[in-house]
């Protein structure tokens, strides 16, 4: 393997001490510390409030949540491969740390601007995650073929166009979207397949022998699967408004969740031929009611309407791994390494649908006073609630738009050859005898020496 | 491996749309938000009251805690087994998304009525988890001997009787158990001792190779372990009333297990022949210290009290790894896998003794005005504290009863025979390298061809 | 392997309960719940507060992180070793299970007494966990060549002198260390670095082959490294005042965090001679952003002061896993077998000196009356900005002066031979096959004598 192809020896250590320069330099020229960070601001306002009321209460264990999912969830939820569980790890953690700081500055570029600054807190810490969520499903798609130089590359240009989209869905349309259903899970994965499109490998079944798992790559997979399901309240509540919202929020995600497993596991039963059951579909299906509750997860959507979008996001996902991957790689060229289509994408674009008819129907009658909260221009009379419906379902055609569109602008270098894709040992230092890997191997050289002097 | 005897191919489909079907009927018609996660109630709330008041922001981080023990605590603990690790962490999470459903409106039906509704919010959602655990812990009991039919059925069966059991001792008979000694822990173990009892398999023995564990599968076990442990004082502490209770509680549970862990070891090494430390011993008893602070956790119990009581749990529960549990098998005929009897039986046991006499000798000088927190009665008048104290060690007489009468009625069907227990492949599809498993048995094969050449 | 040498027979057993009962004593004689977990004290308290408003809810959250950080972050960093899982993971949780228990007392002592009583609550669990954490980081130097028995000797003495430092410091000084870049970082280090070279063995490349990484040791010891990652923020800012010291702080964490993972996979890249990351580096020195903020995370540091810190911290941490530790080894006959001094070293001591610069360029212009929560010595006018960071700086030479001194009179006994060094079998009961382990030796030597019957 030459280091020209994947770019280690020189073009990794420079693009990493360059973005980083740039963005200490970016930081120090914009950046400012928000009221409730800032030592000054912080007690001029406490004047007429109380330490106990400052937003690092009510937002931090929430953030915290959702850390953990982005840095253990979506890390270990990638080394299910045999022989990648470094790399998986690894650049998971490497282009999370490069994009959060990123989306520090995009995001307070688009929607955190105070006379020429940028203010931080413990909110734009969370949308600086989510951001970077983002482009880990992207990751998820083009896992195993991309080296990291191509993935900081991506997650350069991938945060940069998740703050336009952001700002035009947030801020343009007025459209809702708490736990990212559009935003994140749509336009992440949407991206992402069409990178792993233009990046198309006619030769990739050279790797096939790799591409798959062994039993305890399986296992620590799960703990990433367990870690995104247990945590995905606190994820589509995290950025809520205080009070009911946040509450709400939590709880109907933590039923469409459990609604979702179940039909998780019927349908990977029944779509079995022997009626085994299937670990990538539990590891992924399982999650999807997750994503599919991320928009209407805020509004009243009642736990038994949250049962119902998780139980059919299960089916969904389970069938969309079963029948249409096999499709989208053989006519359409893509090879979705995680499945994220089926994880993120059809159970994203659910999320969006069932979110703009939960908000066509919204009353006065059912939120009273948390109209404000949900949906402030309903409230304001400034709309009505058909028509904010109208504006979410905008809101999931411009995702889709950008989201195909930007994948294909994206410069891609420097990649493995077909030979060597889903393997840590060219990017990393890999133990000797991992798991007796290659003791196994001389064992069966050996034997096949002595095989050959019988003979 | 037959179909028939497992029923993965269509019974375990059916059975899982069938009850997330009903469930989502059952939620249709009777559940409601609570006043603390509907928009419309919260905001009529708020006229008196801050958004920072909202029950959310003083469960929520617990209630998260608890869902980390329910979901990885009590998964990664079982899969210690060497070839059941799928199923360990697969059908802990099957049964438990739907058991918490289920649990749900259970619950509800005893304790949470509101004019014909069930209302529910974050303090229902930890309670639903607690339910959950007692299943989990019976789940213990059969671990790799069951099928998930069997598995969901019994969790049907058994979390019906543990909201009966609950709404005798908390709502009935007026006992303290805010973390579970009785109602979790001692109910869990003696119901599933009782399942596993009914399902006495003769002829286990053929499959006890695979009842034992592997380097890694152990290491998998102590992440279960050590969440477990580390979450403990979340979960004792979870629905205890605010301010000091909650405090309190997790406080004195951290000191029990703290003093459980030293006298676990102790034992481990005091115990084995050759003074070497055993895994089943601290993947276990050194959580005894938990259980049995769960329900004296949020009395005045003190650290010193707290410690005496971990000290003892993890001796007992050693002891009963040991010296009980061949005698149970070889006795009672209770094959009881996971040792559940040692970890959350005695241990429960004893929680329930301790939290009789700490009730029984509680004084209005210790407790001043906390006393309508811990025992509401015991302030108002009504009862004497060494009534409470009566009352507290009927709930366990209540507990063992229902418990072990309850185990009896559940019916089971679709159990893999005696040969094929403890093994992940007949539920799965298991990767076909697995850790190099059946590379190694090719390689022992083919090293005895060349063998047999030789000769 | 004989018993005598690791004195596990009966020597752990009886320290483990001897300890233990000690401790019980004490706690019984000495310690008292404060005012926030006493029911009758909290409830007098309560005339003119509410419940929402105990310290439980703004303390317990970063408790529990920090709490992971110790048991599962030290934990798993430590499994990294292809034999000696068990004891990584074990021995942490032994150690510290008993070194809470003892920094309760000993740290109470020097600074929670109250009427003759040491007073208790979340924040003395919290401060309790981070000596802890100090004892672990000794660990991590000796790891592998040190029997139960010894550890805990060790914390017994680490812990007592770790109280003597902190309240020299915090107390005497006036310093300000709320992470403990010197407290517990630097002190960890250089009493384990002392430690270690009091135990020199000429022999231990005799234990050379088991003192290195496989596959799936080096993943679970990734999760390790996540979670210090992740909760780092948690660590820094869990004792600092309440507002906007803690959100401060914790952010800073955050981005020093990022930048330090930059700059850690650029020079892992840069000095590896074929451009592949060294996991060794990415386990630790990613980590090193941390230690630097420890002591002036919660100082108005700004984001971009954080990432300049945590941009120095990776290089200087990388650069001494692989030009320093080596030198350190041959020439001092220091064995620092998880590289503490790279890791809590050296980042502890630039961290020392980061915030002794800070807190010598504060002013009024920036802190306003938030002066009084970081500086309170500088905003009563007791002392200038400039003096302040003289105190910082005269505790970093203190907390050397102790650590080194500290770790000479420790008291040694009862090591395995060099032979068997790194080698959980001595300590535990070790599943037979251990991933095939004995399997494939079995297969070797069978292979060997095929070959051997051929020639």
């Amino acid at each position: 393997m030459t280091d020209a192809a994947t770019n280690m020896r020189l073009k990794l250590p420079l693009i990493c001490i360059i973005l980083e320069v740039i963005l200490i330099i970016l930081f120090g020229a914009l950046v400012q510390y928000d009221h409730g960070t800032d030592a000054r601001k912080w007690h001029e306002h406490l004047k007429n409030h109380s330490d106990y009321e400052n937003d690092f209460y009510f937002r931090y264990p929430s953030f915290q949540d959702v850390h953990v999912m982005i840095f253990i969830g979506f890390g270990f939820l990638m080394t299910f491969l045999q022989r990648y569980g470094f790399s998986s790890v690894g650049f998971n953690f490497l282009i999370a740390a490069f994009a959060l700081q990123w989306a520090t500055l995009m995001q307070g570029f688009f929607h955190g601007m105070h006379g020429g600054k940028i203010h931080i807190g413990v909110e734009s810490m969370i949308n600086a995650d989510f951001c970077t969520g983002s482009v880990l499903i992207s990751f998820g798609a083009v896992l195993g073929k991309t080296s990291p130089v191509q993935l900081l590359v991506m997650a350069l240009f991938e945060v940069t166009l998740f703050a336009v989209n952001e700002f035009i869905l947030l801020s343009a349309l007025g459209a809702k979207d708490a736990g990212g259903s559009m935003t994140i899970h749509t336009f992440g994965a949407y991206f992402g397949l069409v990178v792993t499109r233009v990046l198309y490998r006619p030769n990739l079944d050279k790797s096939k022998h790799r591409n798959s798992s062994v039993y305890h790559s399986d296992l620590f997979a799960m703990i990433g699967t367990i870690y995104l399901w247990m945590f995905w309240p606190s994820f589509n509540s995290a950025v809520t408004a205080h009070g009911d919202d946040q509450h709400r929020t939590a709880m109907n995600t933590y039923y469409s969740l459990a609604a979702c497993t179940l039909s998780t596991y019927a349908m990977s039963a029944l779509t079995a031929h022997d009626g085994k059951l299937d670990m990538v579909h539990i590891q992924n299906a399982a999650l999807a009611g997750g994503v599919a509750a991320g928009t209407a997860g805020e509004m009243m959507l009642t736990p038994f309407g949250s049962m119902i979008v998780g139980f059919l996001a299960g089916i969904i996902s389970v069938l969309g791994f079963k029948y249409l991957s096999p499709i989208l790689e053989e006519k359409l060229k893509i090879q979705d390494t995680c499945g994220v289509h089926n994880l993120h994408g059809m159970p994203g674009i659910l999320g969006a649908i069932v979110g703009a008819v939960t908000a066509a129907i919204a009353t006065t009658d059912v939120y009273g006073d948390g109209m404000a909260d949900v949906f402030p221009d309903v409230a304001s009379g400034e709309v009505e609630a058909s028509f904010q419906g109208v504006r979410q379902a905008i809101s999931l055609a411009v995702t889709l738009g950008i989201a195909l569109l930007g994948g294909l602008i994206l410069p891609i270098f420097g990649a493995p050859p077909d030979t060597i894709c889903f393997e840590d040992s060219i990017y990393w230092e890999v133990p000797g005898d991992e798991e007796a890997h290659e003791d196994q191997l001389t064992t069966v050289v050996r034997t096949e020496e002595a095989e050959k002097l019988n003979s």
